[in-house]
Order: structure tokens, then C-alpha cells, then sequence
């Protein structure tokens, strides 16, 4: 059953995260189980404690939803999901530690140094960021080698300093800079969540080799979609509960850190998302009811609870 | 001027040194310089501090030594190797920080997280290996896509969870085993730093698209000489000054762990070295002349004093 059978968005995001999480479980080293000596099998077991059993897969649903307007097969599709979601859960591993964020508490469990240790967390991010390139640059994921060299360049962009670990560092630099301005924290956004969402909007106008146009509007569609879909993580951390969250709650604002909601105040900042959702929609006209799903999926970014 | 037109090894080491190092400085992100707000170049400082300026950069010299076999152009082999020695960056930023081996010296210099901190350390060796996937997935890396395919797969089956960072895994689960048999440690080396030395080997036959008869006598080749370069480490750890060095030496000694030489005893180490080293050499005979250099990195390998 492909995913645009789906018309209803909370069955076909529940059904882009079970199919995705299914093909992930695939793709991670399993257990060597060779008893007696030492073996690594600690860092395998890290990276599917935290890639595995959780989350919105929200990145996923945007690979998987932008691969059916160009017909792109459901293996390819959901590779490439699995690999955005291997960043995604490397780079919150790296950011729960205690050099970082250092957060308890992931989706209600253990953050990954708490379930294992420091070391191994490192490690199984650091081994998690490769398993998603390796995914990328496998046959299995395309046919055609440009294709895959095309993913593995855009995500590692995405990824890298200029993208996702470079807002990671503007955001540690942020902590202690209250007076920062409202520019400054969307720039710090775009490059922090914004590069890996517009990276999984675009991945299946990749795949499905789209031409400048429908890339363009799914580019468009993903910056404004990023933008509201903080805003919206903003409003979360003031007005959500622990139990809702799986995680503290108020940490930003406790800390004295400049947020949209800081300095928009809640009102303004609420106007906002529900403006940058109606307009991230509005980018997706040209494919009409095609992308319904991806239409729905930029209001429930900023209607969600959690 | 190529590096085939060196006979002399250590001459020809340094020259790939430097021209590695000249294509690494202009890969890396350079800092925005946009005073006022904060910007992220504190990650790209962290990234140039570790990644530049210093190491015998023998990886990289296996790569452009290896392309002039199948002659192989220039820039290709200077990215590629520049691509594996960011890797190599990253690995040794995280393995020197506090919870893993808490080294607070690397090549003479505080390591990243003494002269940065630990967050900006941490990011730092993200985005390095980032870099080093984006750097192989560039046109400029070769002409034909499959070929920048093949590398980014086989770099990130080498730095991953089977390869680097599994052997990084048992690295640390070592620590409390001064039992482990030899057959463990062999294991041990051959992924810490036996798969991204192999890698280094046979990226010049991927890019010259070798048959499959050279690739497997390189492959062979890097089996040997990354396990003699592993005991030459060892013995250095005992034997080598922390002037020579650049780092603490007696570490391993003094933390009671098993290694090659506390097996084997010096002796025997430093003959099984040289052994190894004269069988690397011999898997390259049917290159002949060509080999020259790759034969004399065998050598050096064990006679190193650093």
C-alpha cells in the first residue's frame, strides 16, 4: 500500500514512520552475539536504542510524501527516509550530551549517554552519521550513480558545518546571548532544523530526477515549513507538558535564551507559524491535489502537541 | 610536479603532505569574518586548529601514491586524500576527548577540546566528516558519478560502526581486559586503523577503475601494513618520547592494557612488524618499479621514531 493511498495526514505520517522505521531496522548492524571476547556490538546496540522505536518521522514523511508526486519506487524512497533519520537521531544523540545540551531525557526514555555512556554515544553518533551516507551511495537506493552522488552532496551539505553543525554551534553561542535578534535566530533555525528539512522535501524531486520548477516550489515550501515548524517548537517548549514533550519542558526559557517566542512574544509568534504554514501550502498549488498530503502536513506542524 | 617523479621516500612523503594539506585548507569552510552577531566560525576555526598544520599524513600519501599506478590526474587524488585525512581529523578530535581517551595533547598542540571546548569539539569532528563525504560526492572528485559513489561507500563502510568507529567500540572495552587474546587485538587494529588504511590504499584503483587484480594486491598490501603499522605504534608507545611523539607516551603501559607488545614482548613485536612489512612490499611485485614508493612506505612504517 503506497503511502498516497493515504488521504487522511495521521494515518499516512503513521504509515510513512512504521514502513521507515521497518526498513532503518534493516539497514543498522545487528548484534554479533559471538559471546566470549569483546566484541562492538555496545555501539550497534547505542545507535538502534536511539534511531529505533520513536518519533514523529516527521523528515521521513516529507521524503516519502515528496517521492509520490514523481512516481519514485517505495525502496528508494524509503532509504533515503532511513538516512535522514539517521542524521536526525545522530545529531540528537550529540546533542543530549552532557559537553552540549546535556539532556536526561529523550522521547520519555534515557538519552542515549544515560542508557550507555558518554563514549558510546560519541561513537554511535559518529557511526550513524556514515551508515547514512553508506545508505545513500548503495545501488539499492538508485539506479542511476548521479542520483545517489547528488544525495550523498546534498545531505552532507545539509548536515555539515554550513548547514545543521553549524546552527548547532550558533545555538550553543546563542545560550548566553539574550539580546540576540530576531534575524540572527532565523538564521540560526534554517541552518539548525531548516537545511535537513528542506534536504528531505527536496530528496524525492532528487530521486524522481524533477526538473527546476517542482524543485524549486518544494525548496520554497520546505523554508517555510522550517521556519514555522521551530516557531511551533518554540511555542512547545512554554506551553507543552513533560509528559506531552517526552522531554523538560520551559529549558529555553529558563535559560534566559532568545527564542522566537522571547522576543514576538506568544500571540505573535503563534500568528507567525500559522502565516508560514499557509504559505509554505501555497508553494505546492502547482502540483494540486497531489500534494495534499504535504499541504496537511504543514498544519499539523504547528497545530501538534508534541 | 607528480609525486611518481620522487624517488626518494621521505621527500616524496612530504610532498604529499603539503600538497594534501594546500587542497585540505581550501576545502575546509572559511570563517565569515561578519563581526556584530554571532556567526558559527568557531566551528570552522575548531575544524582548520585540527584538521591543518601538522601530521605525517601517510593516509593521504597512500592515496596519491596508489592513483599514480593507474595515473590517475591530480585534483582527484588530492581531494580523495584530502577527504581521508578529514576523516582522520575527526576521529582523533573524538578520541581525545575526556570520555573517551582524555588526551589533552595531540601532534604537540592542546587537542581541539583544550584549545576550543568540548561542544565546539565535538561539532567539529561532525562537520569534518561531513566535509569529507561532500568533498568525495563533488564532480570535481571524478568525472563519472559511479566512481564518487564507489568512495563515498566505501569511506563510510571504513569510518563506520563495522569499520573505524566499531574498532574505536573495542578500543574501549579493551581498557578493562588485560587479557584479551592476540587474535582480539589483531581484530581490534584491523578496524580502528586497519579499514581506513585500506581504504587509503585502494582509493587509487577506485579512481583509476583497476581491475580487479591490482585492487586485490593493494588490498593485501594495506593488510599487512596496517598491522605492522599498528605494532610500530605500539612499540613507539613504549620505546618513543613524548618530545617524539607529541603526545604522552607509556599511556598504554601504565593504563594496563593489552597490546601487541605486552603479548608478544618486544622481540617478537618488533620482528612480527618488520615481517609484515616485508610481506606488504611483496604483494606489490607485479606493479614492478611503479610500486617503488608504496614498497618504501612499508619500511618506513616500521622504522618510523613518531
Amino acid at each position: 500500500m503506497p503511502l498516497s493511498s493515504h488521504r487522511d495526514f495521521e494515518a499516512a505520517l503513521a504509515f510513512a514512520a512504521s514502513s521507515t522505521e521497518h526498513t532503518m531496522d534493516r539497514l543498522l548492524p545487528h548484534s554479533l552475539g559471538n559471546g566470549g571476547d569483546i566484541d562492538e556490538s555496545r555501539v550497534f546496540e547505542a545507535m538502534r536504542y536511539s534511531s529505533l522505536g520513536g518519533g514523529k518521522r516527521l523528515r521521513a514523511f516529507f521524503v516519502l510524501a515528496g517521492a509520490t508526486l514523481f512516481k519514485v519506487g517505495a525502496l528508494p524512497a524509503l532509504r533515503t527516509a532511513s538516512a535522514i533519520e539517521f542524521v536526525h537521531a545522530y545529531s540528537l544523540i550529540h546533542d543530549d550530551l552532557p559537553a552540549m545540551d546535556d539532556d536526561d531525557l529523550r522521547r520519555g526514555k534515557p538519552s542515549c549517554h544515560k542508557q550507555f555512556d558518554e563514549a558510546t554515544a560519541i561513537l554511535a553518533g559518529d557511526a550513524l552519521q556514515a551508515l547514512a551516507f553508506e545508505v545513500l551511495a548503495h545501488e539499492d537506493t538508485h539506479g542511476d550513480a548521479a542520483v545517489r552522488a547528488h544525495l550523498v552532496s546534498d545531505l552532507a551539505k545539509a548536515a555539515g558545518a554550513q548547514g545543521m553543525v553549524g546552527g548547532q554551534m550558533l545555538d550553543l553561542l546563542a545560550e548566553t546571548r539574550p539580546d540576540l535578534s530576531i534575524g540572527a535566530i532565523t538564521r540560526l533555525q534554517r541552518l539548525k532544523t531548516g537545511a535537513l528539512i528542506s534536504f528531505s522535501c527536496t530528496a524525492g524531486a532528487i530521486l524522481g530526477k524533477a526538473s527546476d520548477a517542482p524543485r524549486a516550489a518544494l525548496s520554497a515550501y520546505a523554508h517555510d515549513l522550517g521556519l514555522a515548524f521551530q516557531i511551533a517548537d518554540d511555542l512547545l517548549d512554554i506551553e507543552g507538558t513533560a509528559a506531552e514533550l517526552g522531554k523538560t519542558p520551559g529549558k529555553d526559557a529558563t535559560a534566559g535564551k532568545a527564542t522566537f517566542v522571547s522576543i514576538l512574544g506568544l500571540e505573535r509568534a503563534r500568528a507567525q507559524a500559522n502565516l508560514l504554514a499557509r504559505q509554505a501550502a501555497a508553494h505546492l498549488e502547482p502540483f494540486g491535489e497531489a500534494a495534499g498530503l504535504l499541504k496537511q502536513a504543514a498544519n499539523f506542524v504547528v497545530a501538534r502537541r508534541a
